[in-house]
């Protein structure tokens, strides 16, 4: 990797900071942010850490027309002993890397991107919440700015990561959700850009989402593109199973995100030698397993809610409920766990805790 | 619709504008932009058009994250008679407002903004070229512009208009292309996005054409997502197959972008009697079209190129040659044409011209 170096301009003017119980998601933003460009001669260059200000970009840059963009989306923790700590940080840069590989955009260097993270966290260090289950949110993303209609890759670059103070996702505890399965809208399908971090992902659930909100779903569950039969994810997060006492996930295939909270929870339910695979599952599995009984539990996994109960799924005229609409035992657990390493009060034995304080 | 009133500032420092021959697509823009914003309180307010410049949002508005965005294209056209003139600006419009639809956007006055766009254009017609077959490209596009990172419609808009001219799509006469049939990516699949013309969807192509060009192909011909045997569009662009005296293109489907050319020309071809039928088509027929000497013409159809007509298409080790890679004489009389009728060459039947200078 390329030596670090990076320029730094102080914001002299820095905000007042929203109070704790005024947070929300991803509405508040911090003092300063990275921003990194890209061109063909120099390739990435000019890492740079300023205010937070205003992107001026052509009317006629790339990004706002054909949508060349990726992003991630990680937090940063405060701990009770006022460490500040992120949660696999590495996971994110990779995945970073294999989006920008499905959407024409030049790689990054991965090891310097979360240099510039700590870095850029350790300036705006203040903003970091200390609540219970408020954190830092961070979005690195990537835009193609070169001013041409043309229907290619940009020939230019900007890498920005940006932070966010965020409230706690569960104001009253963790809690379960209604789910409506969508069988309209797809969300993506093999050989499109399903398991790629990007813009059109999430442009195109927009219209999903808005139907269900309507009748009083949180989210929709989205079937397969092709079928409309196998289960991909929950809104934008993952989503889990418990039936008969084994845990199922949707095995990758192309067009579900690979999320790190998929991963992490997969990696502990080995740990703890509960029984977890990854393959095809479809509706009628899910709906066979409730009426015979055996549905245990559901749940989506993500970095916004770490863990997303599912007490009820809406699929067509059917219901499902589950758990009587409470969080089950291993939902919990699991959430339990996963926050505890991420706030530093339960031990790590993952080596997933990367400390920005050193 | 609502009164017409709109701010003009206008441009001081006018740029130098490229010679004719210097022309390419997409690359020089003009003097001026249009501009409107929206609000949830004011609904699409401050119409204006100002001189050419840098869109400056939030690092967290929306379209950098979401990919809220919908766009147009569409062409101003000079004369003989050095009148300026747009071909069916109204089918644009209404399109534009089917995307908004699909991508949760706000619709627009379509009447308003066809109104915009020929006030833009008249300030800036020094700027449409006068050589052959040049011509002045209209970029209408919306972005979502609201600095909040959760996955929902954006409560604000800006509607931008720009302008660039541009050179012959044919340097030296309409000529005839090779496509490769894609058989790994998926340009939309039904319930996604594909009918609306937004950002995701171009992002998503460029995988694939990136690989085609490599092995020397100018474009991809996009199959079905559910089966990967239907035809469904080349590159950006419609498609249409002559066999055995008879014309066929794709049925709309829900993937399919309703293309105004694609309109136009089979709005031609029943005005002179010549059989045309939209329906499911699948490259198995085509092949079998062509062994069985059949396959008369093929041609694209679009904006930039007006009728592209392929020589070759690629499905995977099968190749089909089609008139001797020679532009056929069906795709030559569209070209000509509808290109006639866009220049005022020839006499426009259809009512599609709208004059500019009144």
């Amino acid at each position: 990797m390329s030596e670090y170096t990076i320029t730094v301009i102080k914001n002299e003017n820095p905000k007042s900071k929203p109070a704790s119980d005024e947070l929300k998601f991803g509405k508040y933003f911090t003092d300063h942010m990275f921003i990194q460009d890209y061109n063909m001669e120099k390739g990435w260059h000019n890492a740079r850490i300023i205010p937070y200000q205003p992107v001026a970009l052509d009317p006629a840059a790339m990004i706002f027309h054909y949508g060349q963009t990726v992003f991630e989306g990680l937090k940063a923790y405060r701990t009770k002993d006022n460490e500040i700590q992120l949660f696999r940080p590495n996971k994110n840069m990779e995945r970073l890397n294999r989006s920008n590989d499905r959407i024409c955009i030049p790689p990054i260097d991965e090891e310097f991107a979360i240099k510039a993270i700590k870095h850029l966290v350790k300036i705006d260090s203040d903003w970091i919440p200390a609540a219970e289950g408020t954190s830092l949110y961070i979005r690195p993303f990537i835009i193609a700015t070169e001013p041409y209609l043309g229907v290619n890759p940009s020939a230019t670059y900007q890498f920005i990561v940006i932070l966010s103070p965020v409230g706690a996702y569960y104001e009253s505890g963790i809690n379960p959700v209604k789910i409506a399965v969508e069988n309209n809208y797809v969300r993506a399908v093999k050989g499109g850009t399903g398991e790629a971090k990007t813009a059109g992902n999430y442009a195109s659930s927009l219209k999903a989402q808005e139907v269900v909100a309507k009748e009083g779903y949180a989210q929709v569950l989205w079937l397969d593109g092709l079928e409309k039969k196998y289960i991909e994810e929950v809104g934008s997060m993952n989503v889990f199973f418990k039936i008969d006492g084994k845990v199922i996930t949707p095995q990758l295939n192309g067009s579900i995100l690979e999320g790190v909270t998929r991963n992490s929870v997969i990696e502990m339910l080995k740990h703890w030698d509960i029984p977890v695979v990854e393959r095809k599952i479809s509706m009628q599995e899910i709906y066979n397993a409730y009426e015979s009984g055996k549905l245990e539990e559901a749940f989506g996994s993500g970095t916004a809610a770490v863990i997303s109960p599912i007490g009820e799924l809406a699929w067509g005229e059917k219901k499902i409920y589950i758990n009587n609409g409470e969080t089950g035992e291993l939902s919990h657990k699991l959430y339990d766990t996963l926050t505890g390493i991420q706030y530093g009060k339960v031990e790590d034995p993952f080596g997933w805790i990367v400390k920005v304080s050193n």
